[in-house]
């Protein structure tokens, strides 16, 4: 089998319920999935992991997928590798890879996806899913090991992506400041997920989904905006 | 001697020059400081050390201050220990504390502040005095060795503290939903310093300078207002 995998920027669109406009896509994606595993570890909020799997089992409910958390299991390994389908939900991203590490699941994780397991990331589940979470927005509140994450994709992603705020007297770096500077110490390309885009990796293919352009940054390279329905796996 | 240090937000304020807003504070703070060691380590936008130092070098030439860059010197933890005044730019957090533990200059310069060597820091340079660098606003480009920083001051900074943006329809956290996040896992202090704060910690006094308050997180705790000549050496 190839991969199936959707990758999407944010969980909730402004004025939206959660995951509410990505649901009819899942319903295609997650098609014959009784039984979601949810992996709940960036704790958004710092909320706990059953809360967590709570809130996203409602969301699952109107298309009659049942969702269980990855902290109810004994055993990880065995429930992401038995897994029908699996979800990893946005919050902290250093937090979630922190956890991924310390339960020895990062290679786990890769091979099932690998194989076919059909697997939906948002924000933090969608950024483990790069290269490595050398462009994440969040605050570094735990050191993980490593940076180095799934490589689903052969590149990395800044979810959320946001475009400068004109007007703005803050003197903070933009976003894209702050990829521009990766990019002196890395060739690694960034690709800027709007709210409201996708990607969707089936096998070989990386599709962007969604209304928005993304904006890809390369090293020593103009950015440049990538149009919805193209194939990014040229890169 | 005991401590003699500014940590400000920013170096530069909307519509100023580098570091002109501060420039009558560090007359005084700097007097009869004849040469200034500047460690360049967080490199802004990937400059080189060379046009770091030179641009500081600029900065400081209106009041009589030689500026020589860290990186000139064949032994860097010798240079710290004899400088007249030591200054740390902004830029890249995690760089510049990845470079100073590749150096193995963090005890060194800890010792040298606390032993009474004036210093400055901006922002990324602000964020070392910390006791870690948990809280800052940077994209994590490179894995430092660890995120433990200087401790010159008992608590940790967000600079660039950034209030909510009214009616902005980006889902990503405010700066406070990310601080809140961080009190999830740890007791540390943050103390957010917005554009044009600095503190100044002389001796065991760690006075709010400015015209604006700064907002006060502490775990388990509503977030407070500080207002400026508050004496934040309680924490």
């Amino acid at each position: 089998m190839s991969k199936k995998v959707i990758l999407a920027s944010t969980s909730t669109l402004y004025n939206g319920g959660y995951l509410e406009y990505l649901l009819p896509v899942l319903k295609q994606h997650f098609e014959n999935v009784k039984t979601l595993l949810f992996i709940p570890y960036a704790r958004p909020g710092g909320i706990s992991h059953e809360e967590y799997t709570h809130k996203v089992g409602n969301a699952f409910s109107p298309i009659n997928i049942t969702v269980k958390g990855l902290h109810e299991f004994e055993n990880a390994k065995e429930a992401i590798q038995k897994a029908e389908a699996i979800f990893t939900g946005g919050g902290n991203t250093f937090l979630l890879v922190s956890h991924l590490y310390e339960l020895d699941l990062i290679d786990t994780l890769k091979a099932t996806i690998e194989s076919g397991t059909p697997y939906l990331g948002t924000s933090a589940g969608s950024n483990i899913a790069g290269l490595t979470i050398n462009n994440t927005n969040d605050m570094p509140i735990v050191l993980p090991k490593s940076f180095t994450t799934l490589g689903i994709i052969n590149f990395n992603l800044n979810p959320h992506y946001l475009d400068p705020i004109e007007g703005l007297a803050h003197m903070g770096e933009t976003r894209e400041t702050r990829i521009n500077e990766f990019h002196t110490v890395s060739k690694i390309p960034v690709l800027g997920l709007r709210e409201g885009s996708w990607l969707e990796v089936y096998g070989e293919d990386v599709f962007l989904r969604g209304p928005l352009t993304a904006r890809l940054f390369r090293s020593g390279e103009f950015a440049v905006e990538m149009a919805p329905g193209e194939n990014l796996n040229f890169l």
